[in-house]
C-alpha cells in the first residue's frame, strides 16, 4: 500500500521533499501540493506524474487522495496546518519549527493529546544521521560512562542577508539543542549566550544588519549535563558539524567525513562538506523512509514529537532572551503529557 | 514510466537486488523472477506485491511485462541469459562475471556488436562508490599529476569453506582489476602473482583446502602504470578496502570510513566496515539508480560494458595461470570494437 | 661556557629537571641543589658527578659556582627564592606558580623592574610545545583569519587524593590560560566557571573531598576573543590535551598524536598519551634548551615573564572566586611595566 | 666519564653528527675531526671548543684523546676506516653503507669476529624511530598475529642531478630493507624490481640521466613474509615514509605525523614532513644517545651490526642486478657468525 502524501509549501526544501517522496522513499508517492506562489507549485507539479496542485493547505489536508501531510511552508503558517491535519485525523510531518511560539506548540500538543495518539512528527533530521546514531549507540553501550558534557559546533560557510543574529539561535542552534536533548536523554533547563569578537564577514553586510557571530551558548539540562554550542555562520571553509560527548571514562565525537585523502603540496587533506545538503542528505532520506514506514504500518512513531517541537521552541525563546539581555534565562516546561512518555 | 525488471537468480545477492529494485530505486519495479530453486523464488516473490515467478530465465527474458533483465544466477549460466537478452533486444544487467571464460565474453561482444548498440552492463559496483569517484575526479583535476602506480588492498574478515585459492583472483581481485582499469584509464597487459607466508586462518580449514592467503599481484598496464593488488581474505579485523593512486606530484587514497571517533582505554578509534554490504551498499544503490535512469531514458549506458566484462575475465584467466605457475603471464586482448570506444 | 645551575627543590619535577640540565640540555650543568628533605637531596646528588647539596635555597642562590637558579620547591616558597635570585642579580627559572598570590607576583615584578632587565622566567612549558607553536604560526600566517574563540580541553586520567576542586583552576586550567594568552596575544579580563554533573570517579574518593569535575570555563579577553576551557581530571582514557582556535575563515587544532595506526578488532586506532610526561617531555627539553641558550648568550629572554606569572595568578584568583560564587568575576590587571612590552 | 669521539668526514651529515655529539648527546664530546677537504674541517672545528683537526682518518683513529670513531666520509673509504678502528680496538659508528661491496663487509666481519666482540655499529637510524619501535612492539604483543607482508613506501620530494637509478636501491630502499629485516626478524632471500611508467620530474634532468622512478620491489624473506618497497624520489609533495605490516589478524602502520589540523578552504589538512631531517631528527638523536651510553658503559651493542651492514649491502647488490636485468635475483648470505646471534 503506497502512502499518498500532500505537501504544503514548495520552496527549496519543499521541492527536495517532493522529489524524495515521489520516487526515492519506498512506499510513498506525492499526490497533492500547494504553495502561496501558485505558479511555483504548478511548475513543481509539472515535473512529475500524478501530482495535483491545490489552492491552499486546507484543500491538501482534506483531499481524499492524501493520506498524510508534509508541511514545508513558512514558519508562521505551521500551527494552522498542523492543527488542521490533527483535526482531519491525518499524520503530519512538519519541518521545524513546529510553531513559532511555545504557546502555539502547546496548542498543538493539546489537540494531539485530545486526539489520543501521536499524529505529528517534527523535522529534526539529525536524529536520523548515521553518525549521531552511532554516537548515541556508543553512549548506550557504556563505553564512555555517563555523559557529562556535549560540545556542539555548528559551522556554516555563509548566510544570506536576511539572516539576523537571533536566527543563529532559532534557525541554527535549534538543531544542536534538539540533537543534544536526544543524545543526552535530558531536558534543557537554562541557557546563557556569549558573543565573542565578531567575524568581519558578519559585519557591513550588503542588505543585512551586523551579526554577532560566532556565538557560544552554555546550556543546562535536567541531568546536570551541560551542552556547549558554538555557532559560526560565516566561517567560509565549509559546512562543518562538530560534536563530542564527554563522559566519565571517555568521549565520542563526530569524525571527519572526507572520502579520500589527498597528499599534495606538503599536506594530507580530506574534504569538508560544502553545505547542509551534502552533509545531511542521507539523514533526510532515512527520516522520511522511517516516517513513511511507521505511518503506513501503524507502528508507533519514534521521530521527534510535538513535545520535542515544544521543547525546542521554548529553549529558542529563552535563548533569544539570553542573547538580548546577556543574562542566563531559565526554561520552565509544562508537565509532560503521558502521550510523549 | 516505470522500468519493469525481471530478475534471474534469487540467491543472497539476487534477493538484495529485488528489494533494491522493487522500492528503493526510483522508476523501477520488479515484475518477474526465477531461480533454479523454485521454492526459494516463491518465498521471495511472496514478500512483495506484483512479482510473478517464472519457470526459467528464458521465460523471464521473454515476458511481455519485463523491460529489462538482471542476471544474478550462478556464473556458468550468465552467458546463456545475457545472449538471450540481447536476442530479445532487451537491456541486461549481469552480475560479475559476465561469463566464465574470455571466449564466452567475446561471443557476447559479438552479439552486442551485431545488435548495434549497448544492451549489456556488468556489475562492477566500485565504479559507483562515492570515494572511488572522488579519487577519479582528483586525478582528472591534475592534482597528483599522471598516475604511475595504484596500490589496492582487498581485505575480508573471512571466507567460506568453498572459497579456493583461485577465487582470490576470480572473485576477489577482479574488483580491484576493474576499478584500476577505470581509475587509470588503461588496459591490463600482464600479471604476476606472489604468495607470501600463509595466514594460519586459511590453513586446516574444515571442509576447505589450504589457501595461499594473502596474495600479492603485480599487474602491468598499457600506459606503463603498475597496479599492485593485495588480497587478504582471512584478516579478521574487518572488511577493509584500501587504495592509493601514486602520481607524479602526489597521491590520492581512500580515507578511513568511521563515522565517529571514540576516545577510550588509551586510544582514539574509528570503526572499519564489517562486510561488503556495509561498505558498498550505497554503491549498489547508485549503480542501479543510474542504470535504471539510463535504460528508461534511452541515454547511452556509462557503466561497465561487455568489453569491461571481457577484459576482467581475460585478466582473471591470466591471473589464475600466473598463480599456478609462479610466472608472469601476459594478457592479449582482441581489438576493441568501436561500440566500446 | 657552561651555565652552572642551582636547583631548589628536588621533588619529582625537580629531579627531572636536574637530569635534564645535567646532561641533556647543551651548555648546562647542575652544580648545586637543595631540598627541605635533605636526605632526598643527597640521594639525588649521589646519582651525578659534581653536584653539591646545600642547606637551603639562599645558600644555593649565593653560591659562587651557581650562575642561574631553577626553583622547583613548594609553591608558597617561590616568592622568597625568586626575590633572592633577583637580589643576587642572577637569572631564575621558576616553576609555576611564580607566587601564590597576585600581590606576591607584583612584588617580584617591582623587584625585577628595579633591577632594570628581565631575570625571571616562569615554567609554562606549553609555549615550547611544537604543536602549539605550529598553531601560533598558522594564525600568524593569516590562514584562519583573526582568532575569535579558543576551545581548550585539558584531560587527565586521574588525580591524587590531595587534589581539590580549586586545583582544577590553579594547577590545571592555569596552563590553558597561559597558552591562550600567548596564542591569542590577549589579556584575560573576566571568567565564569560552570560545574556540570560530576564524574563519579571524582566522588567518594578515599582521603579526598568530592570534586566538581569536569569544569567548564568561559574566559573573556581584551580583544573580545573568548577562551573556553574544559577540565576533565578523572577521565581515565588518557592524558589528552585538546585545542582548537576558531578564526574568521577557518580553524587550527591540535592533531591526534599517535605514532602508529593499528587495524584490529573492527577498528583503526591510534594511542593517546598516558600522562603529561609523555605529552610534554619535548616541550620541557626545548624550554630549558632555549632558556639556557638565552641566559648564556645574554640574548633577551623570550619565555614567560614575571608579567605572565602575575597575569596567570590573577586569573586563577578570579577563577577560584568564580567557582565558589557561581558568578562572573572580572580580572583587573595593573598597568604593564615597559620592561614586559 | 665523557666519551671522546673522533669524526672522519665533515660533510653535511658529518657536521650534523658533530653538533649532535658535541652538545646534545649526554656523555659525549667530539675531540678530533678530519676531512679530505682540510679547509672545511677547520671551519667546522672553529665553531666549537676543544676540537682538533687531524690530517687523516688514521690519525683520528689512533689519537690518544679519541675513545670511539664516527665514520661519515665517502662510502668507498668506509672499509679502510672501520678496519683500522677494529685494529685499534676502538668502537666505530659507520654511516651506511658499511662498505660498498659484500666482500668488503665480510672482511670487516672477519676482523670483528677475530677481535672477539662487537665494535662496529652501522647507521640505520630507522630502528631508533619511535614510530617504527611502536610498530615492532605491537607485532611483539601479538595484536596483528604473525606478520605476512610489509608494505613500505619511501617518498622524496626531489633528488639531486647526481642521483642515478641504482641509488634508488643503494641509497634509498636500503633503509626499507634494513628496517624490514628488523621489523620482521627475517633475512632477505631474493628480490625483483619493477619499473612503472616514469615520473616526468625524473626525466630530462639538467645534468642527470633519466631516472626510472618510481620503482616497485618485491622482496622475499626467510620466513616467507614478503616486503614490498615503493620508492618515489621525485614526488614533490613531501618527504613521506609510509609503512604497514599486514599480519594474520590485523595491521599496524605508520600514522600521519602532522602536529596540527587546519580547517580552511574546504578541507582539513595536516602537514607532511619536508625532508629527512624533519622526519628523522629524533631518531638520529636517540641512535647516538643509545650508542654512546652502551659504548661508555660497556653494555652489549644493540644497534645495527656488521652483519646487518653485510646483509644490506648484499641485498642492494642483488637489487641493482634485478633492476638491470628485470629478473628475480636471489640473495645467498654466508653463515652467520655466532657473534651476531
Amino acid at each position: 500500500m503506497t502512502l499518498r502524501i500532500g505537501v504544503i509549501g514548495t520552496g527549496m526544501i519543499g521541492q527536495q521533499h517532493v522529489e524524495r517522496l515521489h520516487g526515492l522513499v519506498p512506499g510513498a508517492t506525492v499526490t497533492a501540493i500547494t504553495d502561496h506562489n501558485e505558479t511555483l507549485a504548478k511548475e513543481v507539479a509539472s515535473q512529475y506524474d500524478g501530482i495535483t496542485v491545490h489552492p491552499d493547505g486546507h484543500s491538501v489536508i482534506n483531499a481524499d487522495d492524501v493520506d498524510a501531510i508534509v508541511v514545508t511552508s513558512w514558519g508562521p503558517t505551521h500551527e494552522e496546518f498542523v492543527l488542521a491535519s490533527i483535526a482531519a485525523g491525518k499524520h503530519v510531518f512538519c519541518e521545524k519549527p513546529l510553531a513559532t511560539t511555545a504557546e502555539a506548540t502547546l496548542r498543538i500538543i493539546e489537540a494531539e493529546v485530545a486526539h489520543g495518539s501521536r499524529l505529528v512528527q517534527v523535522g529534526y533530521m539529525r536524529r536520523y544521521d548515521a553518525a549521531y546514531r552511532e554516537m548515541k549507540a556508543t553512549i548506550a553501550l557504556g563505553v564512555i560512562g555517563a555523559p557529562l558534557v556535549f560540545m556542539s559546533g555548528h559551522r556554516n560557510p555563509d548566510v544570506p542577508a536576511i539572516y539576523t543574529r537571533e536566527m543563529a539561535i532559532v534557525d541554527t542552534a535549534v538543531h544542536d539543542f534538539d540533537v543534544a536533548r536526544w543524545l543526552l536523554d535530558a531536558e534543557i533547563t537554562g541557557i546563557r549566550v556569549i558573543a565573542p569578537r565578531s567575524n568581519r564577514h558578519g559585519l557591513d553586510r550588503e542588505g543585512g544588519d551586523d551579526l554577532q557571530d560566532p556565538l557560544l551558548m552554555t546550556v543546562e539540562t535536567s541531568t546536570g549535563a551541560i551542552i556547549h554550542v558554538e555557532t559560526s555562520v560565516n566561517i567560509r571553509y565549509g559546512y562543518d558539524i562538530r560534536g563530542e560527548v564527554i563522559g566519565e571514562d571517555g568521549t565520542v565525537a563526530l569524525a571527519d567525513r572526507g572520502l579520500t585523502a589527498v597528499r599534495a603540496n606538503g599536506a594530507v587533506s580530506v574534504q569538508v562538506p560544502g553545505d547542509f545538503q551534502a552533509r545531511f542528505r542521507s539523514a533526510f532520506d532515512t527520516e522520511f523512509t522511517e516516517w513513511v514506514a511507521q505511518v503506513s504500518s501503524g507502528e508507533p512513531l519514534t521521530g521527534p514529537s510535538s513535545w520535542d517541537g515544544y521543547a525546542a521552541t521554548a529553549v529558542c525563546a529563552a535563548g533569544v532572551q539570553a542573547l538580548q539581555t546577556g543574562e542566563r534565562v531559565g526554561v520552565d516546561l509544562v508537565e509532560k503529557p503521558a502521550l510523549y512518555a
